[in-house]
């Protein structure tokens, strides 16, 4: 299958993609672009830290690292030192849906790129003393990412208290306390249960075409048996009764800040309001001119900074953000009741037809930018994939976003701006008293 | 082993237990108490609410409304017609950790309670229509309990904010959401993971001898197999950053009032405070000559009751609570900076050996009035033998409170009463703007 995936006229064919899948249900989407004579190869596997197995949380990013210790064929060092040798790069990152190893190298060296994913698919081996070395890599990565971070364990929390049920509450880097009691055994039974081609995507992005793919893809990742992959839980939410807030004081803190999450669907979850939800964002908080912005930081003069985040990409639920940093000497309670007023105007009285098509084209336009590269279209496409979505949802976005009316926006808005439904958290400076 | 446990002189005889197994595991307790020609059984199994599956909370407490719901040798009724016939009581409980089952019959109706819990601990019968009808007695059972008493309301989910990892985050009656989705086959594939006389208790209380018991219990359950049960799975918390509040607003809440919970250890999770912590409550919360009853209701008079509240009987983490109703006219945050300044009173400066006393006193006569009867010790001992402890630890219940010190309690509340580890819930009525 191929399709032309672009804004339309001279966009058309910068998101061309092929899609393919081998005997053994390894899906490939091949997404040509010869600007520069190399290749991205990217493996998804549709397992992500969500996924794993109660009080292992972290394991799938565990395995992420374990990745790299090194197979029967090529025993530890050879794979990174193979790529590095021939000047590519390569590396690996872990939602709590998804895990994904990527090469970057000349377009010559697919074949061996292709050799070394497909080798370490089924082939990984491990010991104890690895294991043991890179559990301590981890906890520092923990250590420097979250635990030195007060925005970062904040945000940690917070998930946690937003979400009652579902595993999208629990750190996709996991819990320092469960990390620690990370083995071999519980890496070994997690890439066992979950990685095999067929609960994989291959995408290769730049210099090269469908045919040739499809030949190196057989061979080197036709052989690798097909299994089982357990199914993917996500578990729907009770009904949330009261707000939750948060205040954490840190010495690390430079100055307070204030953060809001809502329990949103995702595609996966909630089609309905996924796209409106998008451009509700950019209209509230993209931008200088968004509507929090033009409210609070030029009107008002109360707050420094004002974001409106939302990813519909996810398997169950997400979370739409509102974040805002204060004027020093400006009370975070007069913040959090402007950015309530704005939330209460919008709800009743919607938004004007002619701020859904201007957020529409800034979107649109910040797309086709995101497409300008050989990791751009591969990363949307791979998470596509790895959350239920198709290459065609992928291609239909554009004409999507520009369906989206005022009405609809309103509508999500209401749906799921609701009080009950969020976590506020609060970054406060340590009192020196 | 036989067992003269008391506080004792004139109670020792009060609670004489003799306990063994049998040879497919089960264990036996029996309680001789020869005041009325009445016995009390009950079988309890090791597994409760917080042992269910991921996204099939509420199965353990569905599963004992369908233990009702006949076996091949006893069709639907029979049981309860029975029983009921001879003049006898039945019913059953389920809690995070455990399910009982309990009948009280006349003693020479003993055998035939035997037979019968015998019989459905692996006799069960299910079909989907009774399944189908059962679940909507539990979904009303919801709504009457839960979803109609606000109090109930935010207490369901301050818990579940409270423990950010652990499955006692989950209400033991099932989040309504998947209550609904709960079929024939949770309850049954729950039922055969985990019902097997080696993962039960059965404890016989009244006017039998232990001789007479070991002959029934070998006749009626003595022929059930052993089995494999899983193991028992209870998450250590990891560190938290923030305290977590929650105000909720409800039309049905006619006063406001306010609670309190940190998450505590148990006698499995920290021995260490877990006496300290049942003298701290009644220190802080037991009655009119406790501290807080003493500032906030009598000398303040801000507050119309207070409480404290600790249960250590628990696989893994438990909750030490504190509430209280402010009086009329009395803004709840007055109310909470009183208890927050009789918290850090007691933390900084301890408590007097005096006070230490004359709680321990009044917790060795409370146990030995709840001793008194054929239900109090059966509950006490199935509570403790099914969350991991032994009938010594029953017997040397009265002894380590005894041995409580003031610098325990000074320890256990600098331990415990950290305002991180905690989550406060306030009710309030309605607004009627």
């Amino acid at each position: 299958m191929t399709l032309a995936v672009g804004i339309g006229g001279a966009h058309s064919q910068q998101f061309a993609a092929e899609s393919f899948t081998l005997g053994n249900g390894l899906q490939v989407v091949v997404l040509p672009n010869h600007r520069v004579p190399a290749v991205t190869q990217m493996v998804w596997y549709k397992v992500g830290a969500a996924d794993g197995p109660r009080g292992k949380s972290g394991i799938a990013h565990f395995l992420e690292h374990l990745m790299f210790k090194g197979t029967k064929a090529h025993p530890p060092g050879v794979f990174n030192t193979l790529i590095a040798q021939h000047g590519g790069r390569d590396n690996a990152f872990t939602s709590e849906d998804y895990t994904a190893y990527h090469e970057t190298v000349a377009s010559e060296q697919l074949d061996l790129v292709m050799r070394l994913e497909a080798d370490r698919m089924t082939g990984l081996v491990l010991d104890d003393a690895a294991v043991s070395s890179e559990r301590e890599v981890v906890l520092e990565e923990r250590r420097s990412r979250i635990d030195n971070d007060p925005s970062a364990l904040l945000r940690e929390q917070l998930y946690a208290n937003l979400f009652l049920n579902d595993s999208s509450r629990l750190p996709t880097i996991g819990w320092e306390n469960e990390i620690r009691k990370l083995g071999t055994a519980d890496a070994l039974a997690f890439y066992r249960a979950w990685y095999m081609p067929n609960n994989a995507v291959l995408i290769v992005a730049g210099d090269t075409d469908p045919a040739e793919v499809r030949r190196l893809a057989e061979k080197n990742y036709g052989p690798l048996p097909a299994g089982t992959p357990p199914p993917r839980l996500r578990l729907a939410e009770p009904e949330h009764r009261a707000p939750v807030r948060l205040e954490m004081k840190h010495a690390r803190v430079p100055q307070p800040s204030w953060r809001r999450y809502y329990v949103a669907p995702s595609y996966d979850s909630g089609a309905q309001h996924s796209y409106a939800l998008q451009v509700l964002a950019d209209i509230l908080g993209g931008g200088v001119g968004s509507r929090l912005y033009q409210s609070l930081v030029l009107k008002d003069g109360i707050a420094l900074s004002v974001n409106a985040d939302y990813s519909p990409s996810a398997l169950g639920m997400t979370v739409f953000a509102l974040s805002a940093t204060p004027k020093p000497g400006n009370p975070i309670t007069d913040l959090e009741k402007a950015i309530d007023r704005e939330l209460h105007r919008l709800i009743e009285q919607g938004v004007e037809p002619d701020e859904v098509r201007r957020a529409v084209q800034r979107m649109q336009a910040a797309a086709i930018y995101a497409r300008d590269s050989l990791a751009g279209p591969a990363n949307i496409v791979g998470a596509a994939l790895a959350t239920g979505r198709t290459v065609e949802d992928v291609a239909a976005w554009p004409e999507r976003i520009g369906a989206v009316t005022a009405a609809d926006i309103q509508a999500a808005a209401r749906a799921v701006l609701i009080e009950r439904n969020s976590a506020t958290g609060i970054l406060l400076p340590e009192r020196t008293s």
